[in-house]
């Protein structure tokens, strides 16, 4: 199944479902489901199906009319537009709670993401180890980077900490940061940042909560 | 400055930034900033002025022609419009270390949320003290949901027991849900659930490192 790879820009919207799509057909792909329609799927999803048919055009053709999704198919698809044929050499700064639970997190490699090391500037915990990995300290990352071909690294140090981080995980060549710290990260260009901010999904709660009359979707 | 409440449904795209207006606002009033123009403003998030009007039409008038937001005002009309001025009763059930680190996390009290009871079904951490909350047994939650007139449950449970505590949840009572758990979560219709995916943020870093070349923003 070919992925058009021409220069039509992506919608951010259609990136952030991305995912999801991910997610759900993960799980029918695991329960062995075989062909699903685009109505069904899309109800499943909570999205309408002509969003859906969208979304995918943007990547190629998916579904044949009347027959529907091959399940596996588009699985393998979402796949590969999300990149997850390859490893990512990925490193994690900052062993707090959350640092913790994305170590001990085991959907990760699944993902394509290959966790090589872990690093902390706190004496007392520098030399422990989490789920197979022994936390290094933070004075070691610099040369650990470059040595491992480092690709990808996870910030989760607090905020005052993070832009520090950044800074030498890019001069150690990693293209790729997933930042967790409440702190907006400046980089080079063709360095890609995305931001998980946690305590955002209260604030949407707390305002459906409030505005319950006011949703698209109940 | 009133808030619109009429029947006008909002966009889940415009919930989905409203978090970030709060956490941007926020920064500013704690610099001290009085006004912003709504130039400015945009581009410190990275969305068009016109995006950002558009946005905020749907809560009421914001601005002056040639003057901007008073930055407080702003801030304070985002809070409202979360849901803010409210304080919600909490628990969290599930304490790993996903769990803990919302319950160190110092930005929840700030943004309304009351954390009371923390529950866990791990006999070796019931009883443990974590910031000063004390882990109480999941048998101990449906009573004390109603005793205490909890409002608002998070869940930080594997994904095998998330909807067995969603069903406790609803039953003491809670009216909203923050779900951690890679589980999709059946609910009554007045129940109101978030998930938050934190997995999600890793696919659309490796989307974007993928894709560079087709990125909206760069």
């Amino acid at each position: 199944m070919p992925i058009r790879t021409g220069p039509v820009v992506v919608p951010a919207a259609v990136i952030k479902r991305l995912p999801m799509y991910y997610r759900y057909l993960q799980v029918l792909v695991d329960e062995g489901l075989e062909r699903i329609s685009s109505r069904e799927l899309s109800q499943l999803m909570g999205i309408t199906s002509s969003q859906l048919r969208q979304d995918l055009s943007y990547f190629g053709e998916f579904g044949q009319q009347g027959y529907g999704y091959k399940v596996t198919e588009l699985y393998q698809a979402i796949c590969e537009i999300l990149g997850l044929e390859k490893q990512y050499k990925t490193v994690l700064v900052g062993v707090g709670n959350l640092g913790r639970a994305l170590i001990n997190y085991q959907g990760f490699s699944r993902r394509g993401l290959n966790l090589k090391g872990i690093f902390d500037n706190n004496p007392a915990i520098i030399g422990e180890n989490i789920n197979g990995f022994t936390v290094r300290s933070v004075e070691e990352l610099r040369p650990y980077l470059q040595k491992e071909g480092i690709q990808i690294g996870v910030i989760t140090t607090p905020a005052s900490a993070a832009q520090e981080i950044a800074d030498i995980l890019i001069a150690g060549g990693v293209t790729g940061i997933w930042n967790f710290a409440p702190q907006h990260i400046s980089t080079l260009e063709d360095v890609i940042v995305e931001n998980t901010h946690i305590g955002d999904g209260l604030l949407s709660l707390f305002f459906k909560m409030k505005h319950q009359e006011r949703l698209e979707l109940k």
